[in-house]
């Protein structure tokens, strides 16, 4: 059997987004959130690292190719994300606040199903260099 | 008379904007700008870094005081384009397509009345990490 | 209930020190503690990254609030230790040596009365780009 | 007795390496190794991070030297790593494919003989500043 | 007429390489490249920065389309270099040491028949984060 | 001839200063300084970049030897700066205020004397992350 190892892939996506609850009043949402609540959305180049833990395979020395691995976040995530604005353009944020968090929980979602089971998975979003999660946490 | 030196200071922003030549056609600007152009805006975080040059303060070791630098970029650039959508949100880019060097040209003309004119002034400003431009060029 | 995610905010400060334990002859010092023991004080740019992991708040999408995190960080820390000498005007290390472990140790028992019982606290602690800490282990 | 800490020590060696499996034709290397699988090698800039986890000597505040954890790394790792090709130079690879996933292995099993029982030890490797690993899993 | 500006578009290629002057003896070339010298190759992580200056074009807001400016960069360069041996692979590096001076050199030479004359063109590259050369001076 | 072409390497280190004018009151330095004059001194992990610039040896493919040039930055500047007091230790800041602006300089005058004449120099010296400056200035 396999060492058991954990792998780390880097991907960048650039979005707008605003943070608001649409159930609050615009006074409460303004006070919750400060600047990141400002009607016409801001921005960010945001960084996800994709972690991937199991067993190496053998034959390749690989945890997982790490090309198919980027190909999935490509697909899953970039596509969908990528030069977009997430509340308009991006149907999981319609009625879910665009915070680091919750785009977080979104990615592990999406790629959730497209990773073997045999395989845990993280997600490391930083939102900018000095802010950033990590979902699921360990 | 003191040494000429340069001095920099790097300031961080996040702001939307689309990029968009309100002359031309839409199938024209989705040609030219691609992806740039998707209608709802998208975002970076813009690392934008002040270069001045000029002769050292004898007195203090300083060309100029950083706290007093880093205001000036804070009241005439950060409070005006963080947070903000640059499109919409300032004045500057309303005839101007906000694109990295167009936001370079517009915060050099926004700081220079406010430094000494014995000083000169450039501006590095990054999109991404990978893309990033300097006004006046050398 | 919320999902379980972690959270990092990342700080500076600047701050002299020296590695010294009193208890012991200065040969001693000398040899353990080699160019970190030399008696006039050295410094550094601490790099300093707050981990915070418990439930999201489904109203916000926030585990916490990041301004609030960062204005308990400055507070508690930078206010305390940035542009300071460690040994002398810092009262934590009167009788302790600060080593990046015991900076990191007196970071997170600064911060933890501060921070919610039902979250956990980690402090990432670098001195330099090359040698950093993390309290508590897991 | 004193706290349960962890310390990173950060190190580089720049490499020529080559992925192969010895039991497969070269059409099947090529398929799934790519371009990795190119004849005549290629090299990276490795980042190495080795993490030692443990408990504080209270006399020192440190958990183990940095300095001398610097040197073991120097001695086992690039002494033996650093401008070197790994296909050829270092007999751990004879038999066993460089991947990044292998090379950590190799590095841990190479550290852990030289630092304390009571010691817990990981390794992160980082190939590229988008593609890293760590050994063991957490 | 438009402002003149300089944009930069970094890129990454990795690459195995030896420093090695064939009308030199072996000693002589043991002596002068040191452990660059190994004859079993070494590589590489290059960062290559390439920076064009020129006026912008008032229609677009932009000097040059970054994405053509890469999409150059990727056939001239990396798919020439990028997980190649520079020595073997590269013909430009048959009868030319592939030091990061001669490296940047090559790189600007083939640039430069496929950018506008009008634009000036500058190479920045890094073999390792703390060496890098810039060609040509300015 | 060869071609002319710059050459930069960085180096790195740490030390403790205070920021003061001896010929001014205590609260003239301290309005002026801010907590950059605290009396117990702080300090930074200073980054210097050293950029050497003339014509390439076409017989190495070398501007100057890195090798050289690091052993010459290590004997004149970290050997005399690394984990000491500019202030106290460093004799050129006995009655120089040691500002960012004023530590280039001195560099440049220590490295001057022992490059070659028909080699060009520049210093670029980060105090933070967001503060650094270049001497001369060009």
């Amino acid at each position: 059997m396999g060492e058991i190892i954990s792998v780390f892939r880097e991907e960048h996506f650039n979005a707008a987004h605003r943070l608001n609850n649409a159930l609050w009043s615009d006074s409460k949402n303004k006070e919750v959130f400060g600047k990141c609540n400002l009607p016409n959305y801001h921005g960010h180049n945001y960084i996800l690292i994709v972690k991937v833990t199991g067993e190496i395979d053998e034959n390749t020395g690989y945890l997982i190719d790490m090309k198919i691995l980027s190909d999935i976040i490509k697909e899953q995530v970039l596509d969908r994300f990528d030069h977009k604005n997430l509340n308009i353009d991006v149907p999981e944020f319609k009625a879910l606040n665009p915070t680091a968090e919750n785009i977080a929980i979104v990615v592990y979602n999406l790629l959730r199903p497209l990773i073997s089971e045999l395989l845990s998975l993280q997600i490391r979003l930083y939102e900018t260099p000095r802010n950033f999660v990590e979902y699921p946490a360990k």
